[in-house]
């Protein structure tokens, strides 16, 4: 194998798939990146088994050569080092070779690098999916559906399932859900997919989504998804992301959503997250997170926290609409803090059905959104 | 107490004192921030025993009212509560009361915060100085100093004056020196005093001396450095910084330095340092550093390291001056790239007696700084 390649392009290659290295691996192999040269092109490949990914770099890039294949090949390289000493080259255009027992040579510049490589054939092999169906989404959508639930999944490895985030799809809706038992994000959308294509139970890891999310294209782009045996795939422009599912059935999150409420309230998000921001540092310092929503009248909305050691945080905010029972409800200001976060519209509408009961809230414009979370049972 | 203030202008200050906060204190006081109002403006002072800052709020800043005095008074508030609620408050404008018990009201748009405050006469007094005899050093050359040193003092305590850094000042220089065994660096400035100052052995923890360095403004200014009993104080334009000498006598260093050499080398600085950062990305892999320094002929320089499991690395350099025998010597990499990173000089001299003697490199331009470092004892 011996290649020239420009460092730029190299390097962002190995970004991309560095992603799925883990230092810690029972499989020594997967420390490292291997590289496929073929007439075609560069393939990098990375994997810790929960999710591998492939960066592919063309010959040509905007008309403009990036490689020149000299013999075909490929070599595994250990990924830590190969990746900072690529960076740290001193001319932009590099040699690779590799030589005996996988012994590969690095050129730039003045300098010469000897790297000992392993041997590709004791690179696991990345699934196969058939590519029968595919679900078309555009980058943006896929990008806001993730980071408006992934927050939400557990971190405890208690409920393995609990993990990760449900994918539906049915009648051409796409819905991700995320739940930790104290909380639950849940997100929609419409998607074309000129098919009969139908997915459900998919539970991808949390961990992998937000990995996912960080390689996803800052310009929008169409990726395709492929559902096939315990594998996800998202197909983007020069990147292959792969994901194991996780194993188990998804509960049943919609019981948990009370049908009926006794208060609706409406309110302008961005005050309303500022102030129970500045109550949550009160309550953080506690280490309880309590802050306590009070509906005083139709128009005033308290938010307040209170620690005996430090002192008492608390403000008014005006109500945008308020109709039904007043309540004082107590949560965890974090939960509420992190739904706040991901709701893009300016005002929300939060749904009670009494203090003990879950807190409902949606995005006043549009009903693809939902976030729960569940009250603190205080004396307060 | 009570007084209206400027958000912006209390948090730079708080920002200023906080780095004197410590989290772990056995004396509890020391975890909040003291509040001097008094009718000239108003004080913030933090300390951790070891450094003490105190910011000033002048009333009126660049003709503006900064802070409108109500009541003078003191109080000391938790750090770190009232240091995040400060940066977090809806408006520009705050007003601070201190109330019964030292419970201290904050007031900001439509937020109201009580923080329970602690009684200000228990807070430990900062140190009076007398300022008989003051050094005035501008604030860029100041930073360049402590650059230039502190990197090299020892991180160990088995012997805690080498954690600080030595300042001489006699017949108008001030010298700076940094010293941990296996290395040392010193830097000395020529500095009118205009009077006969002159102090010897005052040792400054390079803990501190970083935390000054954030404290110095990016705007070249002038510094008073008074030097009293076991203190140092450094005043700037609004800020007071005090810290303790450490106790003991430091080291003669000028021993260490051989008086005569048998090699002596000039080269490229920048050409050198990514030569021998490359090498060490494969010898901090192995968890040793060692880099190996060859003078081929006397326009060539290879610097080079390997490792049985990962590989090689070697780079030739072109020597801009090379007298004397040829060589090859090991060190410390890490070692060697802190001591270049902060010789600004395009080209270095450095000076060899021997593979087993210690390096010496200076600025090839001037002579105020000196760094030492001593090799490996290899058989390469």
């Amino acid at each position: 194998m011996k290649l020239n390649i420009l460092k730029d392009d190299l390097n962002e290659s190995i970004q991309h798939v560095s992603k799925a290295i883990s230092s810690r691996t029972a499989i020594p192999i997967l420390t490292g990146i291997k590289i496929d040269v073929q007439p075609n092109g560069v393939t990098l490949t990375a994997s810790d088994t929960e999710i591998s990914i492939q960066s592919f770099i063309p010959p040509e890039k905007d008309g403009t050569a990036a490689v020149e294949i000299i013999t075909p090949g490929s070599v595994v390289l250990p990924a830590k080092f190969f990746t900072e000493i690529i960076k740290k080259l001193p001319s932009r255009d590099v040699t690779i070779e590799v030589k005996e027992n996988f012994l590969t040579w690095i050129r730039s510049g003045s300098a010469e690098i000897q790297i000992v490589g392993l041997d590709p054939e004791e690179y696991p092999l990345l699934p196969q999916l058939e590519e029968n169906e595919v679900l078309n989404v555009s980058s943006d959508l896929l990008k806001a559906m993730i980071r408006q639930t992934t927050f939400a999944v557990s971190t405890s490895e208690t409920s393995p399932i609990l993990t990760g985030v449900l994918w539906n799809f049915s009648q051409d809706r796409l819905k991700l859900i995320a739940c930790d038992r104290l909380r639950m994000a849940s997100r929609e959308s419409h998607i074309d997919s000129n098919n009969s294509l139908n997915f459900q139970n998919i539970v991808i890891a949390g961990k992998s989504l937000n990995e996912l999310n960080k390689l996803l294209p800052d310009q929008n782009m169409m990726v395709d998804i492929v559902v096939a045996n315990n594998q996800v795939l998202f197909k983007m422009d020069t990147i292959l992301f792969y994901t194991r599912m996780l194993d188990g059935t998804y509960p049943d999150t919609s019981k948990l959503i009370p049908q009926s409420f006794q208060t609706e309230l409406t309110i302008d998000t961005r005050k309303l997250a500022d102030a129970i921001d500045r109550a949550y540092l009160l309550s953080r310092e506690e280490k309880t997170n309590i802050v306590k929503m009070t509906l005083k009248d139709e128009n005033t909305v308290e938010i307040s926290s209170s620690s005996s050691e430090l002192g008492k945080v608390k403000e008014e905010i005006d109500a945008h609409t308020l109709s039904g029972e007043l309540l004082s409800i107590s949560f965890n200001s974090k939960y509420m803090l992190d739904a706040l976060k991901v709701i893009d519209s300016d005002y929300i509408q939060i749904c009670f059905r009494g203090a003990m009961q879950p807190i409902i809230m949606k995005p006043e414009d549009h009903s693809n959104m939902l976030h729960l979370i569940m009250p603190y049972r205080t004396t307060g």
